[in-house]
């Protein structure tokens, strides 16, 4: 397994990763599933959700793969905490964003395309310091309905790309601990679903939890925020050209649908600590 | 908050640390407990069980506690991821004390005397790469009594500078999922207690998994092992003068309990990562 290289830990809405700086692709090369497990790993690791390699788009993958990218310089290779692949990350993509700006490899002054295995995603760097995704335009798929021990509510089925469904509450209490997976309806969501708990706090102002499919309940999701938002818009008969305020327990979101039909998040992304892997 | 200050990542059986080396106490002074808080968060911080600040006997604290400290060169500034202060780790101090050697700040050719809150400590580094910590002697103070859900069983009350109820089980499944604290005897431990479960594995052989008071399951406690060691040596009439594997969920310890009274604890101690805090 390699050693001595250069990592940046960081986290959008405590919604956390390790930045592998990787552009010519050739430190990491195809990333090891089990080095992305050992970073990851809380104790014996650096610990994250999820590792994000900073890699040239013309370093990464076929010329084909590349050209279908469009004119991303930098692609984010997302890998989970389990070492598996993902397509996209609206926290992740705030982070990857802020560390390549910081290491002055793109500047902040204008959108940023960034390659991702869901597409290029446009990254906005605003002036007090948040940065806004492009999270693309939501799927309304009708109503379903979620369960938790003997409760059970009508909720939305949103996809953000990844499913969703948004169940409104009366308290963020009434879904419990959430230690385990709430029930759904399994022929609507055959691949599992991310499941949002969501209660209002004031006029566009929203606040969640979520249970991640394959994750368990965690402290931000940025596509459950966009779901979220979007559910709460309908249920007001607010539609696009609206902005909720949507509060997870790691941080605030900003999320506006905008009049052309997508989904812009906005949030923060900090960067912690930079050093050198010696396992 | 300080910023910009160097950091050391290490765990001794998948207990974790951050250690800070702070040689002249002039990084740190008397280290922020919401800096420590911070650091050790899992998801906004590095993330640790604790910190370790690695500082001078004769920079820390008021010439007459240094003279109580010994010959000391170094001393182990030990707090909780809650920012209180702690007397002893063992397997911080094996982490402390492989930190100090990497650094060329202590030759690993002779055993090292480690100042700490519960006194000057003895680290021998062995040819294996392991580390053997002088615990000190045990108090075995009775039989008490403890709980999950419906089950109950006998357990043995050791001190090993902290209070200890160790359980033998027929399984380590037995103590269920462990997410609450188990029931003790208040009247016997005021305080609170770190409760072990124990299974033979073998000859002097033992497993265990631990709950700790204020932290929950977690993955090794070295005292904890200890405890184990001393419960399981009398029940076996074994007594001072033998050594016993202690398999703990994060891996593995060996426990000798010397015939002078001591426990010496060998384990291993890995740094994973160094560099820079820059939040």
């Amino acid at each position: 397994m390699s050693t001595g290289f250069a990592f940046t830990k960081g986290h959008g809405t405590e919604n956390d990763f390790v930045v592998l700086p990787d552009p010519d692709g050739r430190v990491h090369g195809d990333l090891d599933p089990a080095l992305v497990r050992q970073l990851c790993d809380r104790r014996a690791g650096l610990g994250a959700d999820g590792v994000l390699r900073a890699v040239r788009t013309a370093a990464y993958g076929d010329p084909s793969a590349v050209a279908a990218r469009g004119s991303a310089e930098w692609f984010m290779d997302y890998r989970n905490a389990d070492g598996s692949t993902s397509e996209m990350c609206g926290n992740g993509i705030r982070v990857f964003a802020r560390f390549l700006a910081s290491e002055g490899l793109v500047s902040a002054d204008r959108p940023l395309v960034v390659g991702t295995r869901a597409g290029p995603k446009t990254v906005t760097f605003l002036d007090d310091g948040r940065l806004t995704v492009d999270m693309g335009a939501p799927e309304v798929l009708g109503e379903t309905k979620v369960a938790v021990a003997d409760r059970s509510w009508p909720a939305q089925h949103v996809s953000m790309g990844n499913p969703h469904a948004v169940a409104f509450v009366d308290s963020l209490d009434d879904a419990g601990p959430l230690r385990d997976e709430p029930g759904y309806d399994a022929a609507v969501y055959p691949r599992g679903v991310n499941i949002e708990f969501v209660v209002r706090r004031g006029d566009r102002h929203v606040a969640m939890r979520v249970h991640e499919r394959g994750s368990g309940e965690t402290r931000s999701c940025g596509t459950g925020a966009c779901a979220v938002m979007v559910a709460s818009a309908l249920a007001d008969g607010a539609g696009p050209g609206t902005t909720y305020r949507v509060d997870v327990p790691g941080g605030r979101l900003d999320v506006t649908w905008d009049p052309a039909g997508s989904v812009l998040m906005t949030g923060p992304a900090v960067l912690v600590a930079a050093g050198t892997w010696i396992a």
